[in-house]
């Protein structure tokens, strides 16, 4: 197991980027998250991924933006995501990437030519990054998003290279974690679905990658603890806690939802990125109360 | 907590319909299968399941497989699905099952016109079922087949009427799992994703409806007992080890690919009916491996 | 070119099965509706199509519906949905469907277990019905309802077998139009969507089995005469004007909308069948507007 | 109806980029498409588009291809695709593109954060850019890539904008043409779908953007002439002689299919950039075929 997988043991938030009312990136605010976020048993950090609004950015931001996270990552692991629809600019943007301080790449699955996108095209385009990569390289699979789920068996042939160190996954399979698992369980597993985070922890994931932690990173990081430690009653019991907001910052409300709920929990949300839109008043208020009630779970 | 739940703590299999090459029903076969399964600690049995071609069967046969499998259970319990497009003839289906002997209907979403069929519409149906029906009822939700998933707040909402005793997920789900059980923590939870079925029972599932239990019910059982004496290692590992057989009789091969490996196991699969088609050869052998790796976990 | 396609040149209304509120089948309204469609050049009828909700009704009432239409029906043809899951059902309904009197029988593609039904089955089931028909086979393809599309080698393969005379086809998919009719000419072709009749008329459609024929036979029937004619600006000016009346009664609210639509007409709606429920007020009144919209074209 | 539109009235082949081996654009390949292009009676080019490989280039290899498509287009009209997932990123790329020489803009949807994207963020997102564009706007609706389809009400309100001029729908959605065209008659209609177009400019259609004219421009010139002098009869006829191509270099090889049949034509495909890659032999003798049939259409 590649010694940056211990240290990716635990809860990882996809950090936002807040943006000012006129759209521009708003760094100071980013460097505040960072700021508050070290007082949390936090694992690490995930920049430019889809909750970062990644495919808003153009590159001079999203350059500044790794740098701005290792910066204030003191000595926590910042990952990047890095990829783009071709082989070539995901290798030349994890260039940049590296050289901007990210200690690993999260390269999501390319997706707009989907039906040409068979595995053979997939491992193709992941082995040539990984031997271009100056940075272990994590694959990255998001079908909410891309419309494509990264086949199991591309998945356990990529394990083999030695630059692939972990994937993360966001809809929460589980029979793709325990086949995946079965078969390579050295790779690092990263659970990008926080209404499966403590089920997929008891099936073997490393960690997780959730954006409620950007919000609610302290009860997330408990139920990591609970899980990790064999308490499995409150592990279960934090889960399900959670669910509401998780529920409500992701599939209900997006981007726009977490940034609402981290400002309510005191974080710098901010502004998304147009054309998404701040939430109404209502969803607010909906946000506040399943806030309330995930934070309750720690009191 | 109903007391027919208690009941269903473990491992149920949807039992498959072996028909004869000529397409009839092979009653006798069914009824060897049942006598057979005895042998392992299975806690009930479904009939006229997804996996039991019950979309194939017309309303007679059902009834004669309703009557045979509470023949075959002795003491055990035995769901039946009566699921049908109308109210009016799911109710009509479940009132037969029950005077043919069925514990519990287990009644898949309506799906045929779904976009019609948003949560008022679910809601009214189960609600009328559950009201009507003289026996316990189940809901069952299963995107792959249907197109459409229960959505968790009708599936709450459904938990309140003392008739509904709980539901059957087959996408393996978890953040469905967690939003249910969170707030209706007294719903029966049967898992219907065999790779989803150790993180599930960590999760609070009562159990678990597997087609993998009909070609293997002793390691599909081992990994229920690991779970629940809180073995996890051994839950995990045995998971791991079934991952194989349990995505081949389901998403790659269906119901033939689920007939062939009890064929394989010593069990009658028998032929499926059309146009529905017995696996190839070189899928046999496939089956054949998994079957094999499945069986080593236990030996 | 078989000899029933000559007189399916045109308009077929696809019946709805009117419901007294009890949920009985209200068998006087639907031959009222016969009665009184005489009146419009309606090419013919379709009984047990999708919107006469024939998910939702036993077998017995099945064949009471196709005895009424052929009752009703004078001297027009009338077709008969057939389709079940199995080829097995298929074939026993289709030769009941016969001797009650159906001219042809529309098939629809079996899709529950949709993962196992790709070209080769999909081609045996067809084949094996075609061969045990009594009477022609039409192929039907649903994808909005059923998630399957027949693939257009499908179609072609089969156009081949002389007890298949042709196809409807509901998705409005024109590129599989041309390629189906390309390649086998000879075959029928009704179009399914009435937002593609015109087009897929000038592109060589026999004709339309089309839902807003139930509430509008006179325009619709209109233009088709329009395009049979060649008077294109006609045709178009009337598909255009159709349109808002089109949409309301499929896409936006389903079975439910065409029986308020008929209602509203003057026809029998009556009751849809529970799960599914009448239409709010609010949806009336836009029915009611769009049915306005669509008379004025031809006053 | 706005002036360029008169300038649309035809086919517009969607420029493809010819890349080298190692993957950097070939603009003299370029060059020598839009040369030989001349020679066949287009009403214009698309550069950027699906089939430009555009979500695969980097920002300064899409302005050096807008320049090139301008000085290679002649008194063509260009078409530029500048479409990304921010409003704000977008109008960038559309002032560069409009100082490179477009004519106009034609705008995908974004799609990443789709269950986002209600109509109101589309029309937001559309209108800020068409008051920001310099260049008229068109809207771009390609489902098959983007997983969103554009709305009929939102295309219908976008109409009323002054700088929104048409757009292009790649499904061949018949019944989204009639509702567009039924309400905003005046908006250009640019078909997308190869098997739709004959069907589409019966319906109304200004023209097609249609990916078989990079390789067979002469036929479907000639297939929309035909359809233009309303010689219905021909315009069916290469309509469906051109299905077998247009089927193959789209939904079945995608844009390596496209350059593959290229090739054989004698124009410059070139390598796709990876992760596509390159059709196999097989492939390229289908293509041979289907191209050899295309063309006996107007021998």
């Amino acid at each position: 197991m590649h010694p940056l997988l211990l240290r990716l043991r635990g809860v990882i938030p996809p950090l936002v980027t807040p943006f000012r009312e006129d759209g521009a990136v708003d760094l100071p605010a980013f460097e505040r998250n960072l700021a508050a976020y070290a007082a949390a048993p936090l694992a690490g950090y995930l920049v430019l991924g889809s909750n970062g609004e990644a495919c808003a950015l153009d590159e001079a931001e999203k350059v500044d933006l790794v740098r701005a996270a290792r910066r204030g990552a003191g000595d926590r692991p910042v990952l990047a995501g890095t990829g783009l629809e071709s082989t070539r600019g995901t290798i030349a943007l994890t260039c940049r990437a590296a050289d901007a301080g990210a200690d690993a790449a999260l390269v999501v699955t390319p997706h707009y030519f989907k039906s040409q996108l068979a595995a053979d095209a997939l491992i193709r385009h992941f082995e040539a990054i990984a031997d271009a990569s100056p940075i272990p390289v994590l694959l990255y699979s998001v079908p909410a998003y891309t419309g494509l789920a990264l086949p199991a068996p591309v998945a356990i042939r990529l394990a083999a290279h030695p630059n692939v160190i972990g994937l993360k996954e966001s809809s929460g399979d589980m029979g793709f974690l325990n086949r995946v698992l079965g078969t390579a369980p050295e790779l690092g597993f990263l659970c990008g679905s926080a209404g499966a985070f403590y089920p997929a922890l008891c099936a073997g994931a490393t960690g997780g990658v959730l954006a409620v932690a950007c919000a609610a990173p302290e009860i997330t990081c408990a139920l990591h603890a609970a899980a990790t430690r064999g308490d499995h009653d409150r592990a279960r019991s934090l889960q399900r806690t959670l669910m509401p907001l998780a529920a409500a910052v992701t599939t209900a409300h997006g981007v726009p939802g977490l940034k609402a709920a981290m400002d309510l929990a005191g974080y710098a949300g901010g502004f998304p990125r147009a054309p998404l839109a701040p939430v109404s008043e209502a969803v607010r208020e909906e946000l506040r109360a399943a806030l309330a009630l995930a934070r309750s779970a720690i009191d």
